[in-house]
C-alpha cells in the first residue's frame, strides 16, 4: 500500500494511465483539476485529441468551509468507492462506474461524465429531462432493495453494516440536518431578515420532537445501504441518462432518508423557481416538479414492490402484503426527512444554488421563507400525508 | 492465545485458580459440571469446605437438539462475555460479574450464584420474590439506556454496533421466533391435538404481515445492546436480589425485544399456572403475574425517562417530550415481540417448563392453546394496546 500524498496533475495522469482500464492509456497526456477544492481533488484526464477520457478523484484530509478548517477522514474515499461499486452492481445504468480504488492514497479512477450535466444546474436553468425522475426512482429502488433485509442473507447484511459504518460523515448529517437549524449555532447561515422565522423553529416543541424522532431513525434504522447525499447536485443527467455520483455519505440507514433527500431537492427547486423564471414559466416548471416528485415515488415504490415479488429471499419479509405496509412507513419517513432537508438547506451551513443564486434579496428571502414553512409542515404532518397526491396537495397549501 | 480444547473438571479447577480473582485460590479443589450439556459446559468450582465459590463456563462448538446436531460458533462466548461486561458496567446489581474471559478457549470465569435460584423454577413453584419484577425493569432500563443513542457518543455507538454483530445467534432467533411457527418445519414441536390451531397461524395473513414487520425491526433497528434472550430461565433470583446471566444472544437490536421477551415469559407462566396450582392459588398467582408485568413496565419506563432527563447526551434526543414518544413505540414493539415469544414457545423448537411440565395432557394442551391465542392477539393488536392497563385488559379478554 502506498502512503498518502496529494496528487499533482501529472500524478493524476500517470495514475489514470496505470489504472484507468483504457485500451490506449498512452494517449492520456494532460489533467485539469475541476473540483471545488473544499473536500476533494477532481482531475479530468485528457487525451492527445483534447477529449476528457476519465476522472481521477482524491480525497483531501480536511474540509475548508465558511472560513474554518476541520480535518476529515480519508476513509471516506473508501466508503464512497465501496458504496458506488455496490450500487453499480445493482443499478449499472444509473451509478457512475469506478475503475480502480486505492484506500491509502484515498484515490479512485472513474468514468468520465463530460457528456452529462449536473441536474441541479439544469433544473435551475429550466432544462427538462423527461426521464430523470423515473430513472432516479429506478436507481433508488434497485440500490436500496438489493442491500435490504428483503434480499441480502442475514449474515451478509450484518457484515455489510459493519463494513459501511461511517462515523465521521454520518456525524456531519447528524449535526447539519437534525441539530444546527433548531438551535443557535455558528455554522448556521441565513439572512438577518429571517431571524424571526428561524427563532420560531427553535421554540417549536412539536417540530423538535418530530426532528428528534427522525434523527433517532437516522441513527438506528439500518434498512439498506444509502447513497446518503442523493441531492440534485450529486446526480448527472443527459438525454435519456441519469448517473449518481459522490457517495461518501454511504452507510446503512433508513430508506426514507435517500428518498426524502431526493424529493426534498426537487421541492427546493420548486421553492426557488420564481426567482429564476417569469411568472408563467415558473408556474409551469413548478407543476413539472410536482409531477416529477409523483413520478419519482411511483417508480420507486412500484419497482421496489416488483423486486420484492421477483427476488425477495427472506421468508417472512416475502409475506404478501408486507412490502406495501413497509413502503407506507418508508413514505412517511421520506416526508419527514424531506422536511429536514428543506430546513437545513435554508437555515444551516450548506445551501442550494436553486435559491442562493437568486439575485433579488426580497425574492430570495421569500423563497427561503417558503422552504422553511413547507419543511416545517412536512415534518410535523409526515404521518398524516399518506401518498404522493396528498403531498402535492400539502405543497400547494403551503405555497 | 491458547488453542481451543474442551475442558475437563480438572482443567476447570486449574483455570479458576488462575483467573478467578480469589484471595485463596489454592483452596479450590473440585469441579462439578452442572450445565445441560447441549450448548455449554458449566462447572461449579468447590473449595476444601465443599462450598461452591466460582463458575467456569465454556462454549461447546455445536448444539445438540431434538436428536440433531448443528455446529455453533465459539464466538458466542466472546459476545456473551462482552455483553455481560458491558451490562455489568451499567447495572452491576443485576448482572452476573465476569472475572475473566478467553476468546480462544471460549471460556469465562464468573461469579457463583449458588445463593440464587433460576426465576422460572421459582415462578412455577409459586415462590414469590416481591422485588423481582421491579429489579428486572431496573436492569432493562439501565442496560438499554446506557447503550442507546440517547447516551452513547455516535462514534462509540457505531463501533459498538460493529463489535456486537452476532450473525449466528441472531439467525437462531430470526428462524425460531419469526419463521418456524408460521410455516411447516421439522423443528416445530407441538402435540397433534393442536394441529388445527397451528395450521390457523399459517393461514393468518394479517398475523403473518405483523410478524414480518417484527422480524424486520429485529433485523434493522439497532437501538441498544440487548441481552437478546432475557427470559425467566436466564434470570437468577434470591431474597432482594436479581441477576441476569446467559447473554450469548447479545446484539444491537430493538429495545422492545428485550422488554417483550421479559413480559412474554411472565405471560407464559400466567398461561401455565392452572396446570400447577389449585383453582384459587392459580387465580391469585395469575393476578400477581399481571401486577408483575405492570410493575416491570412502569419501573422500566420511569427509570428510562429519568435516565434521559439526567444523563442523555444527544442534543436532539434530549428534546423534552421525545423520550416519552419513543417509549410509546418501545411499548408497541414490546407487545408484538411478547406475542411472538408466546407462540414460538408453544409451537416452535424450544418450550418453557411453565407449560411443558404440566402432567395432565388435556390441561397442558389447553395452556398451550391459551398461549397461542393470546400471542396471536397481542401481535395483531399491538399498535392498539397503549399502556400496561390495556395489556392486562386484553390478557383477561383472551383468558
Amino acid at each position: 500500500m502506498s502512503q498518502y500524498r496529494t496528487f499533482t496533475a501529472q500524478d493524476a495522469v500517470e495514475y489514470a494511465k496505470q489504472f484507468g482500464g483504457l485500451d490506449d492509456p498512452s494517449s492520456l497526456v494532460e489533467a485539469q483539476e475541476v473540483g471545488d477544492g473544499n473536500l476533494n481533488l477532481v482531475f479530468k484526464i485528457f487525451d492527445t485529441a483534447g477529449v476528457s477520457r476519465i476522472i481521477v478523484k482524491q480525497a483531501l484530509p480536511y474540509v475548508r468551509c465558511v472560513g474554518e478548517s476541520w480535518p476529515l477522514t480519508l476513509d471516506r474515499a473508501r466508503l464512497e468507492a465501496q458504496t458506488l461499486v455496490e450500487h453499480y452492481q445493482h443499478s449499472p445504468l444509473h451509478t457512475v462506474k469506478i475503475h480502480h480504488f486505492d484506500p491509502a492514497l484515498a484515490v479512485m479512477v472513474m468514468e468520465d461524465l463530460s457528456s452529462h450535466n449536473i441536474w441541479r444546474g439544469e433544473l435551475i436553468n429550466n432544462r427538462y429531462y423527461p426521464q430523470a425522475a423515473r430513472q432516479l426512482g429506478e436507481y433508488l429502488a434497485h440500490t436500496l432493495f438489493h442491500t435490504s433485509d428483503f434480499y441480502l442473507h442475514p449474515h451478509d447484511k450484518k457484515a455489510q453494516v459493519a463494513k459501511f459504518i461511517n462515523p465521521e460523515m454520518c456525524e456531519i448529517t447528524e449535526d447539519l440536518f437534525f441539530n444546527d437549524p433548531y438551535q443557535i449555532h455558528e455554522r448556521n447561515n441565513y439572512p438577518a431578515e429571517l431571524e424571526n422565522d428561524v427563532a420560531a423553529l427553535r421554540e417549536d416543541a412539536q417540530l423538535k420532537i418530530a426532528v428528534a424522532s427522525l434523527k433517532h431513525r437516522f441513527f438506528s434504522h439500518a434498512e439498506a445501504l444509502l447513497h446518503g447525499d442523493i441531492h440534485s447536485g450529486s446526480i448527472f443527467v443527459a438525454d435519456g441518462s441519469l448517473k449518481a455520483i459522490d457517495a461518501e455519505f454511504g452507510y446503512f440507514g433508513p430508506i426514507g432518508f435517500d428518498v426524502g433527500t431526493a424529493i426534498g431537492n426537487l421541492l427546493l427547486n420548486f421553492c426557488g423557481l420564481p426567482g429564476h423564471l417569469g411568472i408563467r414559466d415558473a408556474a409551469a416548471a413548478r407543476e413539472q416538479r410536482l409531477t416529477d416528485i409523483q413520478e419519482l415515488w411511483t417508480t420507486f415504490a412500484e419497482r421496489f414492490q416488483a423486486l420484492v415479488n421477483e427476488k425477495a429471499r427472506d421468508t417472512a419479509l416475502s409475506t404478501p402484503g408486507y412490502a406495501s405496509a413497509f413502503l407506507k412507513k418508508v413514505w412517511h419517513d421520506a416526508i419527514g426527512f424531506c422536511g429536514t432537508e428543506l430546513i437545513r438547506r435554508s437555515v444551516g451551513l450548506s445551501h442550494v444554488a436553486d435559491i442562493d443564486t437568486i439575485q433579488d434579496d426580497a425574492m430570495r428571502h421569500e423563497c427561503l421563507r417558503h422552504a422553511i414553512t413547507l419543511g416545517r409542515a412536512l415534518i410535523v404532518l409526515a404521518e398524516r400525508i399518506d401518498n404522493a397526491e396528498e403531498l402535492v396537495a400539502r405543497v400547494r397549501q403551503y405555497s
